[in-house]
């Protein structure tokens, strides 16, 4: 089976690598063929099994689509996108690469298909931001998207297309809308969302960190390790059952950031929870309390997708895979 | 007050040129200037007392939306599109027209807002199509937009870009989710909906019409002469109340088919019932029930839009306006 990855040199793209590196198993089939693509040549894993090919494309560009299924990927996995704030700042860029690149990809497939039959499952990774506040908690799987961002207005058009592309019988499409992933590896970053990880992984390591937005602030998140589970489930299962609604809800844990800090509190300690800095920050306050509280993802559950229970395994999970399971 | 409208020679159009003539007046402004687009000129009215030019344009081609700016309406009112039937048949049409020509038309006023700040109100025709099965009755305003038709697509993205572009300022943008219309005045067409109509309109003037579905579907309507008034009502609204959910179910009558049946027998009485004639046709009672069956549509409602109240009043608008209000 051979899989392409689209944004495979993000976050999330190294790491569903890995995970088919340690595990090519995707039942029934066994994957033997990786193409990783991004802006730039990702990087190839060294101890894959099989053939893996690394490749520049921008999905926008005129073309590069086309090159992306030349080889014919059984499955792809399409992960590019310009995040959130960058689309906010950067408005013909973000609908460039958010909006016309997916459309792009999903037209070529489209033309590939009418021509010989090619039909590849597609996943496509949408996100949260397909809502925006007022929200009701938790939010049903069939609340309407009123999104607060290009970003999230990108994702949600996109999300469209795929399920119209799909009745039309072009490709077999899922969108996978994925929480807040949470703690995300490296380093601290501008995003408006990232003190959420921030918050746990500076002080798990014994660094001050900064928490711009008031303790009863919740949200919805999952770790990168269940991003991975998402996709992986998504390629495998029985899509017969969607029907026509092809996008769904992640599963997640809601949590106020108050209970993210008393998970750390029971993982790490008192000295760790006292290296959280309160700075309000109004703007990062008000652009967070637009966003999702949490959600039943009430269909995807009944699927098969799982996340973690409860914030301290998600601590748990960065603790085993990004400290080697070991704390201060 | 200067207003343009794109489309301007369907059906619609043609009702809310008329209207403007009749009463030009849209509080607090009087219209003085109609700019008229198709893709073949409208033909302009006699008797306006301001100015009309009329044009083509598609929308979709290089140049044309800028045209159709260039003489800055202060109300740009979008009906222009691909009906629902010829969005399906042909997909790159549907997709050219219903969403490339919308979005050509919001990013000339977009570049023209960055340059000078032009900022006019737009109203944008949608339809009930972004809904589809299984749907809950009423269905509620908050509903998640599940389109089982291109076109139905086409709009859903539509009004999303129209959303996001007012978020951003570009324009003062209004979504008006139309409800099917009741009764169409002209010939029978092909249109899966057209029995809607047809079952009124031809016995009401003697003539036999086909009834090609169940007489327990239920379907939500109003008269040609509301959705004037809808776009009429959206044209001076304040809509500054809307916030960032700029897209509104707009009222009507749920009815079924059999409901609909006894409104004309009360009207027109037993003659006009005894020229229907059923013949089953699979293929429409299937897409018809994938329709949307009725709406709560309290905002819209709440924000002043008003339709009829019974399908009694939905068939004498029809008289009214379409036949002198004389009945055989």
């Amino acid at each position: 089976m051979h899989i392409a990855i689209i944004g495979a040199a993000g976050m999330v793209g190294r790491k569903l690598t890995a995970s088919l590196v340690r595990d090519p198993m995707l039942k029934p089939h066994h994957v033997d063929r990786m193409t990783l693509w991004d802006v730039l040549p990702p990087e190839a894993p060294s101890d894959f099994h099989g053939r893996v090919d690394c490749h520049a494309a921008d999905l926008s560009e005129p073309g590069q689509a086309e090159k992306v299924i030349a080889s014919r990927p059984d499955l792809i996995v399409h992960l590019a996108a310009i995040v959130s704030g960058e689309a906010e700042l950067d408005f013909d860029k973000g609908y460039r690469i958010n909006l016309d690149g997916s459309r792009a990809l999903f037209d070529a497939i489209r033309v590939q298909s009418l021509a010989d039959g090619y039909h590849p499952r597609l996943i496509f990774a949408s996100s949260i931001a397909v809502y925006g506040a007022p929200l009701p908690y938790p939010i049903p799987d069939d609340y309407h998207h009123t999104p607060l961002t290009s970003y999230g207005t990108q994702k949600a058009i996109s999300e469209l297309l795929l399920a119209d592309y799909t009745r039309r019988g072009f490709f077999e499409g899922i969108g996978i809308r994925l929480p807040t992933l949470c703690i995300r590896p490296g380093k601290p970053n501008k995003a408006a969302s990232g003190f959420f990880s921030s918050i746990l992984r500076e002080p798990l390591v014994g660094q001050e960190a900064v928490l711009p937005v008031p303790e009863d602030v919740r949200h919805w998140h999952a770790s990168p390790r269940s991003a991975v589970g998402f996709l992986r489930h998504a390629a495998t299962l029985d899509l017969q059952p969607l029907g026509p609604r092809r996008n769904l809800n992640m599963p997640g844990v809601s949590a106020t950031v108050g209970e993210q800090i008393e998970a750390l509190r029971r993982i790490a300690g008192d000295k760790a929870v006292r290296l959280i800095r309160r700075e309000p920050d109004d703007m990062i306050t008000q652009m967070v309390q637009g966003w999702a509280p949490g959600f039943t993802a009430q269909r995807a559950r009944q699927l098969g997708f799982t996340a973690e229970s409860s914030f301290d395994e998600i601590i748990r999970a960065h603790i085993d895979d990004e400290l080697n399971g070991q704390l201060l």
